[in-house]
């Protein structure tokens, strides 16, 4: 299944999401419609280092395009994501002599994708990048729409830019070296656009849920493509996040204060996004402002999906804490986004510590 | 003489420049305008904070807004265009609250302009900020145009972004308290865009430089607005530096390479444009490809308002390996400007070292 999607940028400017099997082998073809000077910095982690680094470096010098490709490599993880790594990169490529027309590649998860793209939106004023995400959750949601950046020890993604990349390409034959953990984890941002944007993907991911954590590529390309999609619509109307796109931050606010308060710990970002998702729909639930059918359709895909409760023990005032920066950065507004249907949603700000306190009891992640 | 320019970012944005004496009394008046939270972070280093921090601040304070504002204050000079000042910035932003509507206010030369507009362009993706420039230099040049960024010790600016202010509020009486040094600098980019965009500038400034040294308001606000109108005219055309723009870089590319070779100690920003200049024009007076009157009326005029030579001895190896890193940025490609005619220039990229050699000896700061 080749599927391509293009996003516009503004009135000029836009650009491709390839997603296939076996994309990789094919990449120079991709980057021949590119303008650069035939230099690539490709961006990795240690991890997919091991299993890609090779073979796309082979790839791109063994091309007939004449390539020049150098690598750099982080330590995987959430905590690379610092101030130093970007030092570090920024460091790296000039000693490799990287100029305003090199183009960095950025392979890997998340991590990866927002560090490569936010270095890419700084070296020289900016230069060009391609994502080449391997994580489900990267291809899904992380390698489009232009949000790049790092965290700060008091917050997530507090220095960052919007800069787009210029190519997504997006193999899923990679998944197949993916841990359930890594399916699981994408499938949270599945849901999330699914419930905010398209009641087909969410009745999709309710019949095929168990395929997709067996690694069927089918069904995970179909999602992966719907998603994208969604994503995409709200994107065009609002590239810079000032109106819809918030509705993308639905259970992320919860979530980003947990993986802010474990400090990146014993959870990864797709069961801190579940809890969040869980949450916000259990505080809608009891405001009655959801429709009950829904709400259990919600919390029972969620339980199917994560199975194991994260190894984390959540308490609501620091939870509230945590929170009140990302309410600071919001200008006084959490912009929390309630569920009340499946395709729809409301924004509110007013959600109280008892609230709270109830909906994480309900889940039984708050340590009683 | 109240003046006001305004330039075009896109089709859809734009931002006013506005000249005039006292504007800083009026300031609250110029921010009404402006979309923010009330919360207002000024930027500044030691030397101006001690000038007009406080009576900005207590402008701000007692203006009817109800503003709320808060003050940040960096080491004078170019080494504070520093990774460290930046994640030093970014920490004190957090301390005290600065969301995604706060905004910050540049005020001061060219390094606190950059600086804090490049901490402006990536802290939570980018917050808007004012420029109230209080160097000549900076109010004929660095405020306008939306160019952002910090050093690395390999090069200058190597850091940066595009990132343009909403409003430019350029007071001329802050310029009677600048030492002649500092009026100097300034004139040196007038004279650049007199060269390359404006003879009528250039004969201005062979006509006044002699008031404008000694701080005549009224010649000064004539050769801003001259300058400044002059380089919106080529940003318009090129806002990201892919063609015209790049005649901007008159003299800067010997320029730069010069203060990094020196570390930016011993000599200033203006001198080491001047000498920029004058080399740039001394090559093309060798190549017999500029009107002779014109390269010594050049030459004459630089020697007239840099009366004193700079405290530095410059190597031409050692400039010519410094050059190679701006080489390698500009992806093999000096883009070297050399006038042709007041108004008229060439992009070059095959000078060699002798030509520099020569013209170094020629203009005695070579050391023998």
């Amino acid at each position: 299944m080749s599927l391509e999607l293009y996003t516009k940028i503004s009135r000029h400017d836009c650009y491709g999401i390839m997603i296939d099997r076996g994309m990789l082998s094919r990449f120079p073809t991709l980057l021949a419609s590119l303008d650069f000077n035939q230099h690539i910095i490709v961006i990795t982690d240690a991890t997919v280092n091991a299993l890609y680094g090779n073979s796309l470096m082979n790839i791109l010098s063994n091309s007939q395009c004449r390539l020049k490709a150098d690598r750099l490599i982080i330590v995987p993880g959430e905590k690379s994501k610092s101030l130093e790594n970007v030092t570090f990169l920024y460091k790296s490529l000039i000693d490799i002599g990287a100029a305003r027309r090199s183009l960095i590649i950025a392979l890997g998860g998340g991590v990866v994708l927002d560090i490569a793209g936010f270095v890419a939106s700084t070296y020289m004023r900016g230069i060009p990048y391609v994502n080449v995400p391997t994580s489900l959750l990267a291809q899904c949601d992380a390698s489009v729409g232009g949000k790049v950046g790092i965290n700060h020890s008091l917050g997530k993604n507090l220095i960052g830019a919007f800069w787009n990349p210029k190519l997504v390409c997006i193999d899923t034959n990679v998944l197949t070296t993916l841990c359930p953990n890594e399916i699981q984890n994408g499938l949270g941002e599945i849901i999330k656009i699914g419930i905010i944007a398209s009641p087909s993907l969410f009745n999709y991911v309710e019949t095929h849920w168990r395929e997709a954590l067996n690694c069927d590529l089918n069904k995970l390309e179909f999602m992966i493509y719907d998603a994208l999609e969604k994503k995409l619509a709200l994107l065009d109307d609002d590239p810079y996040e000032s109106n819809l796109r918030r509705a993308l931050n639905f259970g992320h606010t919860f979530g980003h204060a947990i993986e802010t308060l474990t400090s990146y710990s014993g959870i990864n970002h797709g069961q801190a996004i579940a809890i969040g998702i869980a949450l916000a729909t259990e505080i809608a639930s009891n405001r009655r402002i959801c429709n009950t059918e829904v709400v259990s359709r919600i919390q029972s895909l969620l339980r199917s999906i994560f199975s194991e409760p994260p190894n984390v023990v959540i308490n609501a005032e620091n939870l509230w804490d945590t929170m009140n920066i990302i309410r600071m950065i919001r200008n006084n507004n959490f912009n929390f986004v309630l569920p009340t249907d499946l395709g729809q949603f409301v924004f509110t700000d007013d959600i109280t510590l008892e609230e709270l306190k109830k909906a994480l009891k309900k889940l039984k992640v708050d340590g009683d």
